[in-house]
């Protein structure tokens, strides 16, 4: 890890998703409960951008020399990962935003040139707070998340989309069909970085999407890495941060080997 | 409706439902978060028969000729609607109360001469009660909940599991599959009378399940039903409360006509 005072930026960090936590929980109780039956998709974009805007202006204002990658767009177009870079995604979960008012998630992941330091996840319904900082152990509301453990294929819970299981563009569905067959039971909570959290504090085994976006699994990745836990592309490769859309395989250690040697490489 | 003071039955059940999530709430706090992982199966089920135990010994105190059937089998084996019985799931969504300790939920449906006519839901991490006594419309919270209307296909978010995409023995995968490519998103938690809640509440339009106990969707069946949606088989004829597997559709009105048409039947 690079010489920088972290501590200092994961709580000038914390403090900023929390901030915008309550944001998003205050435009529940006023006016997001009437717009958005109106016209949901502008509600969510009015949001989201209220929200990356506000994180932008925050950063740029403490820490000028960073990066700042946004869903929305205000950041910056990276062509390097040199420096600190921000990843983030104001409101992971949008159609679950729209539709349900919860099971959406901030995701807040510093990279130092190209190197994962801080991962931040707030669950902001639940009001859970999921963070690590490398090296020094991943939490949940301040309480210490345990290391991970291998888990056998058949007692796994697995996060994948209905439509990764049916015939697609992007993966051949004989092999996510088996995977679907062979685990105990799979989920699809509707938010990537939320179904990342759930693995790093062992709610779930493994979570499969094959089309996420850095700011998607920036925190995540760091979190369950953190744990012992791995986060690839869907062959194992290291993911690249600078691509846009990408097939992404999290799991705790032992059974993603596990799945990638019995199913997806096979 | 028959000559019985509901609203009384529906306020001693309510207390039943909210005192026997206090018990599972607790049990978190305590031994339950050892033991699950030493021996997950035991565990849950341990607090199924302490919950469902503690259901059937108050609701046969207070109303003895009140007939109970539950997940646990405590209750009796039924033969008859006749009267007013009880469907009882102490923990619908036992995988998430093992794996997750979240996203699961208590499930009391009660129905004279097999006419439902008090449906609760109790979301016991989340503390969101719902529940309608027939034609006095569903709240969630005390909040009253808005009639169901329907929703475009393509604007719907379905609660369908993964297995029923893939080929499998209980439904034609192209029917299934085809439905998943039609609609905005799929979502699986996990919980059938959580994801019927979800209906009732607006927060999702439709959900398919090939597999359910009464237990699971007699609750929720009263609650959207109160609110102009419907639950049916997959082919959309009456659910059949004596069977003891069945498969279960429930959505919007409209939608779920239009999935029956365009889908299911054609």
């Amino acid at each position: 890890m690079q010489n920088r005072d972290w501590d200092h930026v994961f709580n000038f960090a914390k403090e900023l998703v929390l901030d915008a936590g309550e944001q998003i929980r205050s435009s529940f109780k006023t006016k997001l409960t009437i717009d958005f039956k109106e016209n949901p998709s502008d509600l969510v974009t009015n949001m989201d951008k209220q929200i990356e805007k506000f994180f932008i202006q925050k950063i740029n204002e403490k820490y000028p020399s960073d990066h700042i990658l946004g869903e929305e767009g205000y950041g910056e177009e990276l062509t390097s990962l040199d420096g600190t870079v921000w990843f983030i995604d104001p409101i992971d979960g949008t159609m679950n935003f729209v539709h349900m008012q919860r099971h959406f998630a901030i995701s807040v992941g510093i990279y130092h040139n190209g190197e994962g330091i801080i991962g931040i996840i707030y669950d902001v319904v639940a009001d859970d707070l999921y963070c690590a900082v490398k090296g020094s152990g991943a939490f949940v509301n301040g309480e210490a998340l345990a290391p991970l453990k291998s888990t056998e294929i058949g007692e796994a819970v697995l996060g994948i989309n209905a439509v990764w299981g049916i015939e697609n563009k992007r993966i051949d569905s004989s092999i996510t069909s088996s995977l679907i067959r062979a685990v105990r039971g799979t989920r699809s909570f509707g938010s990537a970085t939320l179904e990342l959290a759930y693995i790093a504090s062992g709610k779930m085994d493994g979570y499969l999407s094959m089309r996420l976006a850095p700011w998607d699994y920036a925190a995540g990745k760091i979190l369950i890495e953190e744990l012992g836990g791995k986060v690839s592309s869907v062959n194992g490769e290291p993911l690249q941060l600078l691509d846009k859309q990408t097939p992404v395989f999290a799991a705790k250690p032992g059974l993603h080997e596990y799945i990638l040697e019995n199913y997806i490489k096979k």
